[in-house]
Formats: C-alpha cells, structure tokens, sequence
C-alpha cells in the first residue's frame, strides 16, 4: 500500500483525512503541536501540557470508533468550571498527567479511538510558533495568529520560540512516504508550524515522495491576505525547500451567497494566476467543494463547530481525486 | 452464583466490592445517587446532571479494566479551570451530556472499566438527601452533612427532597437478591440516602435475602456522633425496615496511634455493646482491619484520596469473612 502522509492539523487536514481513511492506503498525519486557543491554550498553559487541540482533530478524522466515542470527543461543555472545554482535549490532558510519556498518549488515544492510520506529533517540545508581519507587528502563539484577522500586511517570517526537536517517528514517516500532502488549511496555524520543527524541512527535500499541495479555497487576513495561487505557492515552497509535484485547484463553482459572504469580510476566493511556464508541477482541476453551507455530510458531524469555516472542501470529493492521482 | 448486592457509595463499599469482586459471586452494587460535595457537587450544579462521585468509585472497585483507565478515573486536577475536578466525573458527566438515558451511560461506563459485576444506580430523580437534629439544625446535601463535623448532636430525621422514584433495576435486583450487604461507611452520606428511595426499603423488607451488615469501625460526628454498635444498629433497623440478620465486628487490635489520632478530633472507636438478649440476629467477629495507615494495598491506590478515612476495613480481610459466611 501507498505510504501516505498528511502533514497539518484543523479543519483542512481532518477533511482529507476523513476522507482518505476510506481507500486501501497507508495513511498518516504529521501533525503540529503548536495549537495556542481557546480550550487548548487554557489547558496548556494551566496544567503544563502539550496542546492537545490538533492531535484531537486528528485523532477523531482517522477513527473509527463507535459513535458515542466521537460524540465524547467533539463534546464541549456549556456552562460551570468546564465551560468552554472539549471533553476530547480533557481526555488527552490527562491521558498526559498519567502516561510516562507522549508516545502512550498518542498510542493510548488511537487505540481508543481504533484510529485507520497513524497520528504522528510532529514535536514533544512545547513551544509557540511566532510570526512578524510586513508592518512590523510581532504575534506569538497560534491562536492570536488566529484571531489577528484585522492585520492586512503579510507574514515576512515565522519560527518556533524555543526551536523544537523533532518526534523522530515523525522523521522516519516523511523519509519513507511516496506522498506528502499539504493542505489546504490555515498556513500559519496549521502546517508551517509543523515544517518549522528541526529537521522537517530538510527530510521532506531529500524525501522520495511526491508532495501533492492542496490549494485553500479563499484568503485570510493575518496569515494569507490577498494571497494568489502563485502567493500559495511560493510561501509554502519556501517552508518546504522544494516545490510541490502537484497542484490541486477547485475548479467548481462556488455559491454566489457563499462569495459575498466572504466578500462581506474584504476576504475572497483564491485566484489562480499560475502560469505554465512559470510552475513546473503537474496542475490538476476538480470540483472538490462541498456546498453545504452548514456542514452536514456525515463526517462533519464531529468537525469541533469552533473552528469550522463556512466554505470548505468535500472530504469525500477530495480524497476521490488525490486517490486517483496517487493510483 | 449467589446473588449478593452491596448497597452504599463512598469508600466503605469500594472496599467490600473490590474485595468481594474476586470471588465466584454475582455481584451488584445498588449506588447512592445523592452525593453533592467536591468536584460531583459542582458539576451538578453547573451542568445539571446526575452526581458522578459515588457512582465513579463503584464502577472503579468492580472495574477489571487495564490500569490506565483505573489511573485515568482517579486521576484529579490541580490547577486552572479544572482544579479539584476528577477525570472519572468528567467522563460520566460527558457520557450523561451524550446519551439518550442514565442506563446507557452506566452501560458504557461499565463497559469501557470491564467492570466484574452490575452498578446499579438507585434512582435518576435529581435529588438531595436533608437531615435535622437534634439541636435543631437542618442541613440539605450529602456534601453539607460531610462538612458538618462540629454538630454534636444526633439526626433524628432524613428525607429526599424532592422524593426520589426507584430505578426499576435496582427494585429487582434487591428482589432477587440472596445477600445484601450494608455498610462499612458514612450512615447519612453513603448508605441511607439509598434506603429512603421509594420502594427501596418495602422490598428490602418482603426481601428473602439475608442481610449482612459490617459495622463501623470509628464514631463520626455529623452523622453517628458517639454511636455504639447498638445505636448503629438501631438506626439501620429503622431505615431497613428490619434488623440485619448478621452483624460483622471487628476484633482486630487498632493500632494505638491511631486511636489517638481519632481522640484528637473526639471520635473513638465503636464501642460493641450488643447483647445477645436483645440482638436476636448471628453475630460474626473477626480482625478485618487494614493496618496500614496510609492506605498501601494494591486496590486502595485507586481510592479517591480524598475520601480517604485513615481506619479502614482490609478489603481481602473483609472478603474472606464475607465470603464464608455466604457459602
């Protein structure tokens, strides 16, 4: 089977996931640890733990468990002490508290969760992704990256603060992959974090394997403002020391309601301006929207509401075109 | 197997089941689901659902489940939003968030802590136990009776408020039941909470079963202030709606500093003045006391240590006694 490895974590990383979890492949996720909102920046930063916010998401998209494991999961409470925290994140703290080290965790909860396929922390190192933007402003964490969406210049630099060390389960993935897939998702809170670990960037230019790069279906101010499909591109590039193999554009027609809602926050669909002569790879085309507004197919029943963005991609319309590019 | 049903919560009973549960036995705990103090008392409060305390330690003494589930479901929270909250109370609160009905989240639970044996809940009506004194006072609340140590006076009466219907599992249980065993543990906080449940007393009385009640060991203010034997048995009498048939005493020499450390606090041991005269039932005397002061036998590491009592019954000790007396 086709060793397959998702890097990433959010929304965009548990659609493929989910998705692909369906096909005969061997599938793993890199996933960042570098998460720093919400439930999961409380809990890291009041009980001293790593954050478990990705490594939940993940964990829910790869399993296959029954129901009320991943109802338990996505659950979060309303009200009390507790208010505001996702029952998986709680689990996963503690899990932490009682394991001798990270690697029960991870092994502990994908037992639980009968995970098809395997979550891989990218680091052990608990540590915050910082950026600078164009007009000088300095942000640390990934949720204040996040929630920075009033910032128009973009990022001109990014690193971790302390630098970390790499899970070397990690390492040993990317090395024996035949396909890397990056994205779609948020750039500065989801995959670039994972690519800034010591000796990510390095395994993924001298890996084998294809990198098939998912392209975000529209721009978001803080991490991606105004950002083209060449803008994508030669961001991530940048992270990853070498550029992607293969480029995967929606090219189904988004709902005008959808556009204007965007529309309504200065933001907007990705336009896609790559040029043949300019970008080598392969460029593939698809429809690979969901056009539920409100996410309603199966599996976005256990997407967390809190991170969920009005437009996405169809899980089960993405995995059917990556598969048949890996196939 | 015979048929043998602990009634209470609370350490008392932990003790008896995770002792009892290792022997050839059809075991089932009808559980208290009044209590309101700590981490159970505020969850109850804040999201509305059924106390998880009493409940959690059941499912944890019968609970045959690999060791990080025991570790995880004792495991308590020191800091930040979580502080003093337990991880086995978040769990079946989440699990109670998530189902349908109170009997699927005893089954779950019961099904993930493989526990050897039925929890039983005695009933689903959100409910407080209040008791009066004799100075007057009335207190609402397991939690509050608990922290109520500077009464010197005796309850002369306890009610549920509202009145509180059976679990219908509970009803048949006790219905078939060949043993039922009463005790260790608080009167007032553990086990007669149970017994003013509608119906609980009228079918404990037509019962056939033989009633094995296991004295205290120590007096306690709030609840049995300088009760001997006899009084114990009085009390119980009362909310049983007839005498136990066996009592259990022990006779096992306390360890000197111990009853001092009691002595301090004005508690003593309790005193045996049964008198064969009076007392029509078998009474059964044997050294069931565990001496280590801070609890070190393999099953007490599970023990919530913070309904910890410094005297406790042995539960292999008790077990044994237990055991042949029923064969």
């Amino acid at each position: 089977m086709k060793k397959v490895t998702v890097i990433g974590g959010g929304t965009g990383s548990f659609v493929v996931l989910s998705g692909l979890k369906k096909y005969p492949l061997d599938l793993a996720v890199v996933v960042t640890m570098m998460d720093s909102g919400g439930s999961t920046g409380r809990l890291r930063d009041q009980l001293g733990i790593l954050p478990p916010g990705d490594l939940r998401q993940c964990l829910l998209a790869l399993s296959d468990a029954p129901l009320f494991w991943r109802k338990l999961f996505v659950y979060r409470f309303q009200s009390g002490d507790l208010a505001g925290h996702n029952f998986g994140n709680i689990f996963l703290s503690t899990l932490e508290k009682i394991s001798d080290n990270y690697h029960d965790v991870v092994r502990t909860a994908s037992y639980i969760l009968k995970t098809k396929g395997q979550v891989i922390p990218v680091t052990f190192t608990n540590t915050h992704i910082w950026v600078k933007y164009q007009s000088g402003k300095l942000i640390k964490g990934e949720g204040n990256i996040d929630k920075n969406y009033q910032e128009k210049t973009r990022i001109i630099k990014a690193y971790l603060k302390p630098t970390a060390e790499p899970n070397f389960q990690a390492i040993q993935r990317i090395n024996k992959s035949n396909i890397i897939i990056i994205g779609p998702g948020d750039f500065y809170s989801s995959i670039i974090p994972v690519l800034l670990v010591n000796g990510i960037k390095a395994v993924i230019q001298k890996s084998q394997a294809k990198i098939i790069y998912v392209l975000n279906l529209v721009t978001k101010f803080g991490q991606t403002p105004a950002y083209s499909a060449n803008d994508h591109i030669s961001d991530i590039s940048l992270y990853l020391g070498r550029r992607p193999d293969i480029i995967l554009i929606n090219n189904g027609l988004v709902p005008l309601d959808i556009i204007k809602w965007y529309q309504s926050y200065g933001e907007s669909l990705v336009v896609n301006d790559l040029n043949k002569r300019e970008y080598k790879g392969k460029i593939i085309k698809a429809d690979v929207i969901n056009r539920n507004k409100f996410a309603k197919e199966k599996s976005d029943r256990f997407v967390d509401p809190m991170v969920r963005s009005i437009l996405r991609h169809d899980s089960g319309k993405l995995a059917k075109v990556i598969y048949k590019i890996i196939s």
